[in-house]
Formats: C-alpha cells, structure tokens, sequence
C-alpha cells in the first residue's frame, strides 16, 4: 500500500474559537518573548514519524483535515493548509470556511515560503515547534523567511497543546522483548556492529531519534502508534555507553529488564542507562558540552531541529540514512525466514477470505467494512498475529479509484458480481509484516477491465523478474511497471514500491521503487520491497496487485565486470486473479512467470492450508493457480 | 557520442621544472598576499565550456594530461590529479612521476577535499583562480576546507599563465551571422521572449556566461573552440539595454554589423551596447551597485565564481537552467528543419564511406585514420558543411572496447574483414548538428558478437519506441536501454543520450537519457537528443548504435487525465547493417521497428543520393535496407 490516510468524519470541523485561542496566544507573553505574526503546524511529531499518535494529530486539531500529510500556516488574517491530490476531496470537506486549501503539485500553487512572504507585514516573526519540524526543513525555511526580512523563530512551549483542553496523554503502552528466534541478532550484536560503523567513521555519538530504529536496534516492540509496532524512545549510542530516553513506568515489566539485562550489575560498554524520555535534550547538551575538539555526533538530517541544534554544528554530522536505517533495510537470514513465514500465514488468510466472499457476495449482504473486518477476522486466526499493519483499503467499483481509500460507514459499498473490488491489506505477525492487493471480479470483467489489469500485471511482472547489475538503485527500475501501461496512454500517479520493515513499519527506507525520487540507496540481496503498480479510473475502478518481493542474487548467462546481478523473488503467495487477466495481451515469458508464481502459491501456501485444515480455501487456491496456456 | 577526449601524445610530460616554478609563484607576493599551500587547477575556462581553446589547457599544460575531464592539485610536497574511469589509463600514460592519479569513482580514492584535508599543514591557504571555478563548486570546496581550519582564497592572477611562456593567444575567429533561414527566429525575437521571461519572474538583469547560449542568442556562430562553433563573448541582458562583451576588433565585419544593427542609431531597448570582453565584471559591479533593494539579477548556478560573486547575495538568483538553455533545447520548425537537412546530408556521406569502405577494405589499406579522413572528405562534399562536431572515434576490434578512443598513428589499426568496425561521428553544417554511430562488420561476425550487437539493438528501439507521458524526465528512460543487456548480465558504463544543439555543441542541456542524473529537465516535442547505448568487451570489441532522435507528440489509444504523450523520431538515417544482428532474438515489434527505419532510410536519404547522382552509395542503401522476415 502506499501512504495511509485516515477519512473518518467527513463534516468540516468548526474552527472559529480554536483559531482565536491560537492566534491569542501567538500574541501571549506566556508563550512568546514578542509577538509572532504566523505559527506553522507541521504533521509529524517529535520522531518524524509517518503514522503519529493521538496526542500529535495537531494539524488535525487545529483545522480539521486528519489526512497523512499536510501543513497548515495561521497568521493574525489567514489559516491555510497545503496537501497533495490525494488529500484535496478530503481536505476541503473536512475544514471550514476560515481555511484555505493551498493545493500542492499545481502551479499557480505558492509555496509555504512564498505564501508567507506574500501575506506578512514587513518585518514579521514566524513560529514553530522546533521539536515537530525538521532540521532540514527548518533550515530552508528559515532561509527563505529572512531573505525577505522576516525571522522564523522556535516557540518551545507548542501552541497548539496550549489551547487543545482535552488532548489525550502520550501512549505509553507495554513492551514486547523479541528473542533471537525473530531477530536472528541480539541488541547487544547490534550495537557492538553499530560501533564498529562508528569508529570507521571516527564518530563518537550517535543520537537515534526514529522510533523504527529504536525498536529495531533494542529488539524491542510496543504498540504507542496504531499500525506501527514502536514505542516513544529516544537512544544516544557512545562508544561506552549506551542511554535509552524512555517512560521509565514501561520498564518495570520483567522480561524487558531481563532482555536490557538492567539488573544485571555490570560495569560492562554494553549496560543501558535509562533516562526520563523528556530529558533526551539536556543530556545530548551535556554530552556535546564534553567533547573534545574534533569529536562528531551522527544524527539524522530529518531529525527534529530541537535535537539537532543541541549539537554544536562544529560536532554535528548529519546523516541522510543512519546506519540503522541501512542495516535494518538488509533483512538477515532469520528476518527473512520470519517474512516468508508471516506471508504464508497471511495468504492462509486471503485464501479463506477470497473462498467466502465467493460463496457470500451471491446473497448481497457483503459490504467494503464487512470484508475488511473478515479479512482482519481471518489473519487473527494465524499464529503470532499482533495487529494490522495499516488501514485496510477494501474498495468496490469507484470506491477502488481513490487510491487511498478507507470504507467509511457513508460511502460503504456492497459487493457485488458487477464491479471490481481491489483490497491492499496487511497485519502484523510477530515474525514479520505482509502488504498485499489484489484486485477481483466475481462476475465477469469488461474487457477494458481486463485490457487495464493485463497492463498492470505486465507491469508488475516486469519489475518481479527484472534482473539488474548489483549496486542499481531501485528508481531505476520503476519505468518497467509503466512501460505496457504508457505503451497506450495510461500511467498510476504514485511510486511502484517501498521497503517493507520486519515486525515493524510497513513503510521504511532507505530503498524505493519510484520516479520521485534519486536519494534512495541501491538495491542489496535481503532488502525486502513492495511491487504495486496500478491504474485507477477516476467514477469506474481501481486496479493494483501489489507483492512483497526480496531482493536476491540473479544468475544470468554473463557476469559483466564481475559485478553480479539481483532481482527480486515474491515473498507474497496469493494468486493473481486469471480471470481478469486477457491472456492473449501476455508474451510468452510473461505466462511462465504467473504459471511458476501460481505453482509456488499452491505448493506453498497448499500445503499450509492443508496442515490447518482449511479444505475450502485450499479448493479455492488449487482452481485459482491452475495454469494458463 | 558521449565526452569527447583528445589522447594525442602518450609518453609522459616531464613536469618537474614546470612543479617548482609553480610552487614558487604559489609563494610570490607578486600574485598572493601570503603565501598558499595548494593550488587548485580545474579543467574549465571561464564558461566552463566542455571543450576549450588552447590558451585554457591549463591542466594539460601543467601536467601532460589531456583528457576531457580532470582536475589537478599541487601541495608545497604533492601533484594529484582527479579524473574518471575513462581516462585512468591515459592519465597515467601522460602523467610523469611527479603526479600521482587519484581514481574517482573507486571507493578507496579520497576526495579532492578529503585528501587537501589529509595532506594539508594546519591552517593552510589553498587557491584557486576564481574565473575557472564554478560557483557552486567554489561553495563545497569552501565549506569543507573551512570545517577543517583551512581557508579558499581566490588567486586572481592564473598562477599556470605566470608560468606558461609561450601561452597561445585567445582566438578571435570571424563571426557568422545567421539569417531567419536557419534560425528562425530573429534575435530581437529571442530578446523579446527572454525580457518576457525576466519579467514574469520580477528578475532585472541576466548574465548569460555560457558561449553556447550567446550565440543561440545572438545568431551569431564562431570557431573559437575547435568542433564547437562559438566565440569567446559574455551578454548582459537587462529590460532595456543589451551589453555584449567581446573582442571589438571581430566586430569589423559588414555582415555582423548590419544583422547586429551596430550602425543604425535607435535609442531602442533593442540596441546593442558592445564593451570589451575583459570588462564583464566591472561592468556587472556597476550595475549591480545601482540596483533597487528587491531588484534580482539572473545567473547560472554554473557561472564562474568571480562573476557569481559580483552579485551581491541579496541580488543575485541562481538558476540552475537559464531561459536561454531551456529555449534553445526546444527546436523551432526552421531548427528542426535544418536538423532533419543536416543529417540526410550526413546520412549520405555515411552511404557513400560504407560502399567505399566495402570496396577498399579487402585491399588492406584502410585503416582506422585514413577511414577517418575519408568520412570527413564525404562530408565536406555537403552542402553548408563547417567542420567536424568532434574528434570522430573510428575504432577497430579492442580499440572499439575504449569509449572514447581516437585513433593515432601509434594504434592506428587496419580494418579488415575479421574485425567489427566502430566508428561515431558528425559533422557542424549551417543547418544543423551531427552525430551518428554504426557498428559495422566487413566479414562474418561471430554468433557472440552478434548476439551482443542484438541487445543493443533492442536497448536502442527500446527508447526510440517509447511511448510517454508529457512531463517524462530523460532519466526515467534510461533503464529500457539496458533492460535487454541486463537480462543477460551485460551492462555499458556510460549514459544513453544527451542534448544536441543545432549548429551548436553537440553536447547541450538540460535534457538527456541517463542513470547518473535527477536534474534533467522534463522532455519536451522539439527536444533534439541521442539515442545510443552500447557494449564494450575490453580487449575484444566495441558496440555503439546511435542515432539523434527528435521528442515529438506520441497517439496512443487512450489519453490518462489529458496529459498527452511523446515519442521520438528518428533524425539519423543511416542502416543499421542487419549482418550484425541475430533476427530471430528480436520480436515482431522490434523488426517492424527496423524495417519501418530502413524504409524511411531508403526513401529519404535514397532520394538525396539520387539527386546527388552517386550511384554506388545508392546501390549500397538499397541493398542494406532490405527489410528482414
């Protein structure tokens, strides 16, 4: 799937008194040294997390609009929020008139900078949190701002906290610990191998502010964000020690203090000092207060600014992709045994939803929320089972065209034999997280509809077995998901593919497959990808088959310069509807693959449907993967 | 073609004399106010032109290295010199002792900075002459030696032209105006449009330092620079006056006067203020001094840094395409035209060489050089022929594997029935640019070879077949020239396509086909690039296929969201020799693809050959257009 979005609540939410609370304190001594003239309300938190907890929906608060992504900009006349076209159906129904929707991607569009610098009065002091934007963004708005006389300053105190009566309390749910069986490595290995990375590169701190690499580097999990198995943590890495900036309440559970071995006296590099969770700035300052000349810190440049100005820039290296981020990417022996073992399990679970909604959708009674809830009903049946990985997109006919559609009680849709119904789902299993769509007809597909699909698995299929030079990053080969697609003047507006975390996010970097962009890191073997191309018809349909893929060594007939080769295997084992399919579109190399994918599906999956017992959906999967001619 | 080299002279330079009167003057009070402990000497001149006159082989001069790229440093105790993997071997063929080649690209080799940073005494002063460092450049050196306690000092006399007795003088070659014929557009036009331009985007003043923008500007044509036919002049250009500044003394002639109406008294915003060439930076002081407080002056990120630097920072925007580039990349219907002239012209010579090569070769007297001599004699048969577009690459068997190979009495090789035969050349005529790669074989060539040539081939329809959407970026088609290569573990380490300019450089921005790019501007109808990708068996062979292909509207069977959609179109018509290829590796698309080709080969350039009456390179077209099963 690609970025969520959350569509509850479709009224505008009333804003007049919360935008006069606002803009009272942006006056307010209480908050303030001067006035400020505009405050900006970024969407992250403090980690610069895509999925935010309650207590940081902000920009949601403050306006209304709780899509994935989007900033708004109050000034003493003006409150404006700037999205992208996923989000401006969504947007502008969901804020009131004393807004305005700034639409970004369109040209006559002015940037957050210039719509500043274009409403301001002369001289005039924008605000923000420096906790919730950015270093880098921070840095180029700055510039931008005093460019044209104007200052941008950090308001400690956050202003929206300040006027939000009932804002819900920090989660601060328990801590699961993962024993080797899931991480193939123990914490401590991880931070002797995080060290070494450290002393090659002559740094002596390293600050870990995204939550995923904090969960990831401590072989630890917890459930403070919906969707996302991590916890609000923050961990300075030296060569001697290592602190952990955490709620202590959460530790008092005693398989977390075995697995942090902290009651274990020990005088040991590898003993973990905690500390109060708020207290992560004062120590980092004390920290650099301490350095010797030529020592460097390593933080992120997406890091907060808050943390990343109590580095004395003679100290601070900013790095775009930390060690963890690269590591964590590269899934080890275990991990990926735990992916392909989560998979299986999730295809169980498509394989009975797909086998009922057959048997179901006849009778009328089916609907988009109801076939999220049984899919959801079926993957909690399986082993390990935590939790969904993200909203499920269940979507019939022009449901399926919004691309990040989430059925709502009044756009509900039932299925039907008529319409297409495409479902990107995914859960969490304490051995690894799954992300996958397929896209269905129960009747009988127009043949445009099955024109469309055809282009789309060409597509995929293109990017599944493209073989390509070790070293080649993935932006590269996101052309080969729309070659068939542009061929006839069609195209999907969004990336083809994202890294896919183990127990943890489903969305993580540093790889990709997308024209969006060229700072992704090359493609290694063990990195773990989506594979989701689309075509979405605006009022009729939306098509995606999207699959989990590891990247492997490939073995083609020459080894140019001895570099070597990778492409990707499925990971994903649910079968590609043959029915939507116009098979006389495929070449020959094309039916080889879905024929070999469907032979792995049944063999693999089968034999797990078998060993649960679940013989209507093993039915149903040895029909599906039959092969075609 | 891709960079062109020039590898005249292979016994190394001795540099030792040279190395210490530059180390002496490094000390002199007569050129820095202290002494400096490194000097800096990029390959450039001051337009950073790719090629460069003879007076601005400064790097060569300094050290025996004649590539095309490099970049040399000399310490009180070192000389290094950085180049790439394309000239590795000359460099270290060229270089004496003195010298030590720095391998960019390999992971072990330090950076320029890294290794002024490792080498340097504490505080040191390194130099740099700041009209031949690029701004942006000039910014990052900068930064890195500061954050290390060094500083970079601008040298404003060139410490290498101190040294260099006998320095050739600048050229002042005659001008060429071009008529409406050619050009299509008056200057005053062009004017016009960039005045337009300036004002949408409120900018007062633009410097225009590329040589190759001056004269799209201008419609002016010199040869100052060898293959590239420009003159040495910069332009400022504000919303009522026009300064150029350039050698007065070729501002005699009657032609240019009159096109550039010098005599013709008018207080018009459209006359032309001539002022010395050395006077640019005074000149920009001036006006710079006289700016209002919100006033903007337009320059290319690429400009020199002396020039950058006479903008005061809150005056000056930086761009990292300028008007002028963007415009003359977009062909005119009268450039267009000419190209499409141009390269029916050229594709005649070609047909003529080839039937001669055919006749000649079993004789065993052609050799790489003379085959050379003979491709440039057809040529200048041609109608508005000028020059070469660069040093043609005629290569045969392991010479064809160097990329940038230019022959030489040294390595020249026969060509003979045995060996495959690569030759990438072009020509400058009045109407038009060339550049055209064939890679022919005279005998039988070997199923591996042919093999080889077949995934060329397939990676070169790949991109001339494609079908895109409006708004494509080069880069995003890189990948489908190499899909073929990549499926069988082959690769070519240099990029698919570039700009070509029309009567201009053969190598132009800010289009092109290549992984190593983000910043390519979007494909626009009218764009003019190449299309070739390659194979190198080091030791072995070459394999290049290239043609210039023209952007144009594509008519695909669906139109997504009303985008529209591009193709390209062949320019080059010259066979593609169908002995090379292994027809039954192709598919149906791909030999309609190259019988379509070689039936507008036969139709067009045959026509030309007709009307020209050579009978024999007639003869050879229709035998080697016949289409394939």
């Amino acid at each position: 799937m690609g970025v969520g979005s959350n569509t509850d609540g479709m009224s505008p939410k009333i804003t007049l008194e919360l935008l006069r609370q606002l803009r009272q304190a942006m006056k307010s001594s209480k908050y303030v040294s001067e006035p400020i003239q505009a405050y900006i309300i970024p969407s992250g938190d403090a980690h610069q997390s895509e999925y935010i907890a309650p207590c940081d929906c902000r920009r949601e608060f403050i306006s209304g609009f709780n899509g994935s992504a989007g900033t708004a900009i109050v000034t003493e006349q003006h409150a404006a929020m700037w999205t992208d076209g996923r989000y401006f159906l969504q947007a502008s129904q969901q804020m009131d008139s004393n807004w305005t929707l700034m639409k970004m991607g369109l040209k006559e569009t002015l940037t957050q900078e210039d719509w500043l610098i274009s409403v301001l009065p002369e001289n005039s002091r924008v605000g923000v949190d420096p906790w919730i934007i950015a270093a880098d963004q921070w840095k180029s708005m700055a510039k931008a701002l005093s460019g044209a006389g104007h200052s941008l300053v950090a308001v400690q105190e956050n202003l929206i906290d300040a006027i939000w009566v009932d804002r819900p309390a920090r989660p601060s749910t328990q801590l699961i610990a993962l024993g080797l069986k899931y991480t193939g490595l123990t914490w401590q290995e991880k931070v002797v191998a995080l060290r070494s990375k450290m002393s090659e590169r002559k740094i002596s701190w390293f600050v870990v502010t995204a939550l995923d690499e904090i969960a990831w580097l401590f072989n630890l999990r917890g459930s403070d964000i919906e969707y996302n198995p991590v916890f609000f943590a923050y961990a300075i890495v030296g060569m001697r020690t290592i602190r952990l900036f955490i709620d202590e309440k959460r530790m008092v559970n005693a398989d977390v203090r075995e697995h942090l071995q902290l009651d274990t006296p020990s005088s040991s590099e590898l003993s973990i000092q905690l500390a109060p969770y708020e207290s992560v700035h004062s120590e980092l300052c004390a920290i650099c207060a301490g350095l010797g000349p030529r020592e460097k810190v390593w933080i992120s440049d997406k890091a907060s600014c808050a943390l990343t100005e109590a580095i004395p820039k003679v100290h601070r290296s900013l790095i775009p992709y930390t060690p963890l981020c690269l590591s964590k990417a590269v899934k080890n022996p275990t991990e990926i045994q735990g992916m392909k073992m989560a998979h299986i399990k999730d295809a169980v679970a498509l394989c009975e939803l797909f086998a009922w909604l057959e048997k179901e959708i006849p009778k009328g009674t089916v609907t988009e929320i109801s076939a999220a809830d049984k899919a959801e009903e079926f993957r909690s049946q399986q082993l390990d089972f935590v939790g969904l990985s993200f909203p499920t997109i269940s979507s019939v006919g022009p449901n399926g065209a919004i691309i990040h559609y989430r059925p709502l009680p009044e756009t509900n849709r039932t299925l039907t034999l008529k319409e297409i119904y495409l479902i990107d789902s995914g859960a969490q299993y304490r051995d690894g997280t799954t992300d996958v769509t397929r896209t269905v007809h129960f009747g009988t597909p127009s043949a445009y509809e099955k024109e469309c699909f055809t282009y789309v698995l060409k597509g995929h299929i293109a990017v599944s077995a493209a073989i390509f030079p070790n070293g080649t990053k993935g932006h590269l080969l996101d052309s080969f998901a729309r070659s068939a697609l542009w061929d006839c003047g069609l195209d999907y507006l969004h990336g083809t593919g994202h890294g896919v975390g183990c127990f943890l996010n489903v969305h993580e970097g540093p790889c990709g497959i997308s024209y969006k962009t060229f700072a992704d890191e090359p493609l290694e073997s063990g990195m773990i990808l989506s594979d989701e191309p689309g075509y979405y018809e605006d009022g009729s349909f939306g098509i995606r088959i999207e699959n989990v893929v590891l990247v492997v060594p490939a073995k083609p007939k020459y080894n140019y310069r001895n570099r070597g080769s990778l492409t990707f295997e499925p990971v994903t084992l649910v079968p590609i509807q043959v029915k939507m399919i116009n098979t006389e579109m495929l070449t020959q190399k094309e039916r080889d693959w879905l024929n070999e994918y469907h032979r792995q599906c049944r063999d693999i999956v089968g034999a797990e449907l078998e060993r649960q017992g679940r013989k209507e959906a093993l039915d149903w999967l040895i029909r599906e993967t039959q092969p075609i001619a």
